[in-house]
């Protein structure tokens, strides 16, 4: 019994508060707890707490009136729902199944938000902490990660602009001993991303695994930059340390990241064994993302084959702001000219964006320029952006 | 001001709890706060708390008796300090400023585990979520991101003891254009880590960064594996989905991994361009990770020049589990025959392994068998895992 005595120990040493806890007197709880028909049980111990609530995208929204500035706006706010005590233990059990779907959550404790610190799994969303949950079924499957191969994900440093700057590469199963070219998905995220928000959020190396596995997308590579030109990395990962993230970053959508972006296409085809072509890139973005992914493809009509506008923050340019956003007409209509394999357009019916999508579309209508498009219901939310990629993927390089 | 609209529509629109709380009043808390002196100020707001602590390595341990069984034992315990009140804020200052360290905490509210919700950055020890710290300075600058050139990490799969596997790789910089060979530093986490345990508390792709831009390491590959051999890949990174994690799994120490460790060695043999030769191959680990470095080393005395034992769970050997486990005697006198470029043995004077680590340099002393050691105060703990990473590595390779 020496090896059993050791994990006693070594279970005591190494993590004390969390041997103290399990061994000593703390109640064990299992939150979430996924039961086979898809309900949810959430729990947290909080004797003294006066009311507890949980929140999150998994329960259906309700409407709600904030003020801004001196208006008053009607939103779509997350639900929230109360948990019921029991000897210090607080619990929710959802009244019907979860959809299959990934989600984030969080407890409010007396008003407090709180993650479940009985899951492990927490998600960062700009400066804000959740609990993941992920109910598996139908397109949610594609999120999870199954037993097939596996591609690999790499953190690299580059140089754009002049600065030193982290990307995301994924590559896929059988990259290293195949010797083939693949071809290229360049992949940006929205304000308050960065580089790290494909992959979790996202799910996209998941998405990528099983959709190359299933045989419905082409193997490829796909390269996740940090869009945020100001940043050499995502919040943590720079030299500026441990520093709180923040949504209002210099330099945003002032054309430094997309006059620049040849960068980074240089350095993949300079370092990966890729298509070096046309016919071997694509790009797509979410937000902020989207209306990158449009003015660098604008601006590089011979580099892009296939674009993807998720969600994109469309009407905002200011032409004097940067050269990559003059002339858009005339440049839509040399891209147009050259015949993109596909232009590709998603949004949400309640997105705050959906007009300045529609206005863009009808544009796109207007001047006979082709385009695949694609509603779904929700607004600018993650849901519809793993929807979106698993979409547009399987489109690439046919 | 097309831009700053749209950014405060975005801000609300993606994160709208976190805009709630930014915009719609929710109280602006900084936690922590590292003053220019290096004392810490640590916030929570909990308007209805009774009692609000903190507890975590950057405060001194204190004497705590515990229950285990029917045996009382006293343990060093992190220390705890009360927080106190003014206006549902509840704030704690260090009285003395905090030695540079790379450190863990939480808070304690009316008794009940909370990370800080206003600090991103989280850290799991198993299945125990905290806070993260960094107080730079001195030996604390390695385990920072500076302004050097950065390597590269990798999470691929390959296939060990037949299954699939993930393992994590770092490449220094320079690696994929320079063409040159490299060493191997092979590194083992301990019970209850994984692959990605030297990455997150081990702070190793910072510390590789630093000494091998500061020319005192060599610039080596240093490859991670999963030393659970009945787990794919770290929690959450699996087919198993978002379990809770757990420090008892199956197949621990009972040789399956050690056996079948070069499996890894191939693979990364084949994938990547090493110094494929005793004298290009490192092999060090913490705790378990120690236990596996002695026990592989011992079984393939011409393939690892430089061995690590960092707080090395020794003296739990059975060897009727695994011929990998018998003959030690014999396979020592074989290994240090070989001469051995190094043997390296580190533990902290607190560790519960120091008496197990004592017995075995005796042994060792008695053979005539040298290696070098190295003994810090403290015990089991990551402070002391960094600690003897910073020595090894620059005594790797010369």
């Amino acid at each position: 019994m020496k090896k059993a005595l050791f994990t006693v120990i070594a279970l005591l040493a190494t993590t004390l508060t969390f041997a103290q806890q399990a061994l000593f007197g703390g109640a064990s709880i299992v939150s979430p707890e996924i039961h086979p028909d898809n309900t949810v049980t959430f729990r947290v111990v909080a004797p003294k707490a006066v009311v507890v609530q949980v929140t999150g995208d998994f329960l259906p929204t309700q409407k709600q009136t904030v003020k801004f500035g001196d208006n008053e706006m009607e939103i779509e706010a997350t639900g929230v729902a109360d948990l019921t005590e029991k000897d210090g233990v607080w619990e929710y059990t959802t009244p019907v199944p979860v959809a299959p779907e990934f989600y984030t959550y969080h407890f409010l404790i007396d008003g407090q938000r709180v993650i479940d610190m009985n899951n492990v799994y927490v998600n960062r969303d700009v400066s804000t902490l959740s609990s993941i949950l992920l109910i598996g079924g139908g397109r949610s499957d594609l999120y999870k990660i199954n037993a097939v191969p596996h591609g690999t994900v790499a953190k690299r440093w580059y140089t754009q602009d002049g600065m030193s700057r982290r990307v995301s590469v994924y590559t896929p199963a059988g990259y290293e001993t195949s010797n083939k070219r693949y071809p290229v998905f360049y992949l940006l995220h929205g304000m308050g991303g960065d580089e790290e928000a494909w992959l979790t959020q996202g799910r996209t190396a998941q998405i990528l695994d099983n959709l190359i596995a299933q045989g419905k997308a082409e193997p490829m590579i796909v390269v996740m930059t940090n869009g945020n030109i100001s940043q050499e990395a995502a919040p943590g990962e720079t030299s500026a340390g441990f520093v709180a993230p923040s949504m209002n970053l210099p330099k945003t959508m002032e054309g430094s990241f997309e006059s620049s972006f040849m960068d980074v296409v240089k350095f993949i085809d300079a370092n990966y064994r890729t298509i070096n072509k046309k016919q071997g890139r694509a790009i797509a973005g979410l937000s902020m993302g989207g209306f990158h992914s449009k003015f660098i493809s604008l601006n590089n009509p011979d580099t892009f084959n296939y674009i993807g506008l998720f969600s994109a923050a469309l009407g905002v340019t200011d032409p004097s702001v940067s050269p990559i956003y003059t002339n858009e007409d005339a440049k839509l209509k040399t891209q147009f000219s050259k015949s993109p394999a596909l232009y590709w357009i998603g949004i949400g019916k309640t997105d705050f964006l959906y007009a300045a999508n529609k206005a863009y579309r009808e544009k796109l209508d207007g001047l006979g320029y082709k385009y695949q498009y694609m509603e779904t219901d929700g607004g600018h939310i993650w849901r519809n952006w793993r929807i979106y990629l698993t979409e547009f993927t399987p489109l690439l390089f046919k």
